[in-house]
């Protein structure tokens, strides 16, 4: 009974729903169990709450 | 010092405050720690971020 | 499918034992769902590797 | 940059390649970003540690 | 590339700004890394959704 | 009460005690709270359990 957490900045519901059908299927293929025992969780985190190399994405030039 | 972590959908504070208190006292018997040193926080995801079987919550008949 | 994560220092398997169904316990009364939807992780982080006020529990006079 | 976290029981390290991999390709697939942003963390938890439905799953019956 | 997460109340950015400043000094001076590969996320949890000693934050005398 | 996760490849406990030390004074300086307030956690994961780019750290060429 997997759990997966995806910490992320925030994204569509379309790209959500497409990438846990996707993570799902990984774990079906590499493990071979099924599919209603992998649980996924989008910890979405806005762009002034996280960051890297000491700034927050909302300060950082694209 | 136990830290807890719930990961769920969100509920209304009147559950939350019974859980905390619940989840506590459960710290308490089981471990005779007191209660000061148990943290629980709720880290509520909505339907549209979280599933199982590869399907969003969202989009799952009920 | 709440999943509760309880981070703490290495306890004994009884221990764990009786936790787990207390925590569970504590959803079922305060939410009214089944047991068989919540999922208990112990997280245990020997002394060597958490602490409070800027010191490792290791290094902590008890 | 997303950060993906595993919780699961201990699984051989070919299984955990494997299934890095694929996760990796799902974010590179639904999301169209590089697959050098896509961390991925098992965190895993041996059976005494975790459970369901109150029991830890070192004592559930297979 | 350590990553850190925040679990705290809601904070001012300008405070986050800050913070993720001198975490990632820290790793810096502490193991010689380069700045680049730290990843700081804040999860802030609203004062209903954590609390201590059976208690929510927001039920708690100041 | 902040509570600090790092998710990190495994290190000497004498980088952890100097990291433990250097973030918990980030806390003070930046926020202004009491260090004893501060909780870190290290969270060692292996080099067959986590990578990025679609490879365990363990199959990745230095």
């Amino acid at each position: 009974m997997p759990v997966v957490t995806v910490l992320q900045g925030p994204r569509d519901v379309q790209l959500k729903r497409d990438l846990i059908s996707k993570i799902t299927d990984a774990f079906v293929d590499a493990y071979g169990i099924p599919a209603d025992t992998v649980q996924v969780w989008f910890n979405e985190v806005p762009a002034d709450s996280w960051g890297a190399a000491g700034k927050l994405i909302a300060d950082t030039p694209k």
